[in-house]
């Protein structure tokens, strides 16, 4: 039996569901930063991430950090790419525009190659971008929340690593990591960034990172310091490796209880391969988008390779919006997303799909209980409307 | 009775003990950070912040971020300062040295004016250091959780606004915010900053801010952009008015149960006055002070006035160092800390007292315990070494 009060159910691309063993993680008692328990804690917390991201590189770095996942943008920026540089920032929606202007907030020249709604730049036009300068990174959002637009990774990185070997190959995972294929050390990923209230099952305020040695060794031959304090590197490398060697550490107090409950999550993420994870995603998108498709509903995506397997973002019927729909969802005790894109926010929404909501779908029934609720708000909404 | 599990009790200078309720909170279901529910109460707990904080100006501007209290640094130094312009640092310990660190970051000029250990910068010296030269801004440790060493608010404010009007004054508050006096507005302050595990009560991983009217128009008037992304008022402030005003809006995910803890600990803590929370901080705090120099400890501010009221640094007796003494007060159930300033880190403990071991002594008598503890296990080493 769940310890948690009864509540609508979250089912918005994150912060999503959490299971109870992580909210009781949540509600531990305080604890030291710097007393062993914590820091025991803490570096397993690390080293679980290792086996996420999929890297055996020992030299492979993960840091875990107070913040937003947003934070990640700048931990990138204020890192890995110095003034004057340029930055390929391919865009999929909403997040590209803020991670280039993050870019530029740190000196750096970002240089955005956009697609249609719904769609993703193509490869042509990627390799052709590569070959005009010279780019110190560039970066791919591998799902975009706002259009549920999915890129595909290791087909991506291997161009990068063709055309422009020496490209840093960055990947905004905020709404991926533990729910899309990636595999940091297959394909040859530089940074994978997220954010613990996504896929991977815990509370927000945790901005989360897998840095590649070969990004470590460009941070380290930096000729100017990083452009930030709180989201610097310098600071943080000794206490990631530190906590990591179950050694004690400061620089800034670590949310002890936000980095208990991840710990629940990666273990209980753990317990089956990455591969059956990534698989149960896929299979609760392809009945997502089934139920929805034979419910008239359009998807932002609508090239099947575009499809995130983390979420699905639909039009909905011509002249019906979000704040027509969500409340009616919400009666039925289902939390959906308005849009978040810009131009065509007030004709679409967003069900997000991901973490206990797919893994233990079994006992749960959250997707069949979402997709129930859809289809009777939109016939109550035809039949109100006579059609 | 307590739902929390059996634990040591936590007596550092921050994290702290957190109450039932607050614990209850953070173990929150999940809930939509542009949901009504959250969006309400978010929007009530920056109210409340202005009421910790003592202010009545509604201009003045309460920011709640995720992020460890160390971002409130890059906040103040990102966006109240200009590169190239210069920075007064007083300096009572280890955190005015991150501090002036942190601006060089932003291409500020950071001056400190040092004091020796267990004191701090006397008046006459901090008059002339401002009539020496046009400071944008100036910082003081409320309380130096290094050292323990207190500085006034009120004194030094007076002092600043007489001899150098313009200039920022800047609080750094964190462990002082809920324990120490500050009256926002009658001190003039144009920024407080804190973080949440310390004297209010609620788990790490917040970083919260109150930023004058004066301040946030010296922000509007910035000349070039501010320096970090994450850590912009330009990004965060229509968030965090639009959430105190009730509006859903979004530039980063809130840590909804971390804000949800938050709200909790803030209406606890306001259930009765500021200034008899302050004085309940008094009472303990010359108890502790009263029972350490009986057992023979010098605490590091030796001066009664440059004595923090919500924790206590103090020398181990000569020869005696904290991995001996520590895990013998851990032995009996109580975690303090080690030293933190670098050159006496080996010879001084710290004891903090704040938040609900202070206001609910009564029912927890941890700082009886406490005092019990540290007096065995002095006696027991002084046996031991057949003293």
């Amino acid at each position: 039996m769940s310890t948690q009060q009864a509540h609508p159910t979250l089912l918005i691309p994150g912060p999503i569901e959490v299971s109870d063993e992580v909210t009781q993680a949540m509600g531990r008692f305080a604890q030291s930063h710097v007393g062993m328990p914590f820091v025991n804690l803490f570096g397993e917390t690390l080293t679980m991430l290792r086996d996420v991201f999929q890297t055996k590189n020992p030299a492979s770095q993960p840091f875990v950090i107070a913040g937003s996942g947003t934070l990640g943008w700048d931990l990138v920026a204020a890192n890995l790419v110095e003034p004057g540089e340029d930055v390929l920032v391919l865009h999929t929606g909403y997040f590209a525009d803020s991670f280039a202007d993050c870019f530029s907030i740190y000196g750096a020249k970002p240089t955005q190659l956009k697609a249609p709604i719904g769609q993703r730049p193509q490869h042509p036009e990627i390799e052709k971008a590569l070959k005009e300068k010279k780019y110190k990174a560039i970066t791919v959002t591998h799902v975009d929340t706002s259009t549920g637009v999915l890129s595909q990774i290791a087909a991506l990185s291997e161009l990068v690593h063709r055309v422009s070997p020496d490209t840093l190959f960055i990947v905004d995972g905020v709404c991926s990591i533990g729910a899309e294929e990636l595999h940091f050390d297959d394909m040859k990923v530089d940074v994978a960034l997220t954010a613990s209230q996504k896929a991977i099952g815990c509370p927000p305020g945790l901005s989360i990172m897998m840095v590649s040695e070969r990004a470590m060794d460009v941070f380290k031959n930096r000729k100017s310091p990083p452009g930030s304090y709180y989201a610097s590197f310098k600071n943080w490398l000794p206490i990631m490796q530190n906590y990591e060697a179950k050694k004690p550490s400061y620089f800034a107090t670590p949310p002890t209880q936000l980095v208990t409950a991840l710990n629940a999550a990666l273990k209980q993420l753990l317990t089956e391969s990455m591969n059956t994870r990534f698989q149960r995603h896929k299979d609760i998108s392809d009945r997502v988008k089934k139920a929805v498709g034979d419910m008239g509903l359009k998807q932002l995506a609508s090239d099947p390779d575009n499809q995130a397997h983390a979420m699905t973002a639909m039009y909905l019927p011509e002249g019906l919006t979000p704040p027509e729909v969500l409340p009616k969802l919400l009666e039925r005790g289902v939390i959906f997303a308005g849009g978040l894109h810009k131009e065509i926010a007030t004709r679409y929404i967003r069900f997000g799909h991901m973490g206990v909501t797919v893994t233990n779908d079994q006992e749960r029934k959250e997707v069949d209980k979402a997709l129930k609720a859809l289809k009777e708000v939109l016939d109550d909404v035809k039949k109100a409307k006579g059609q």
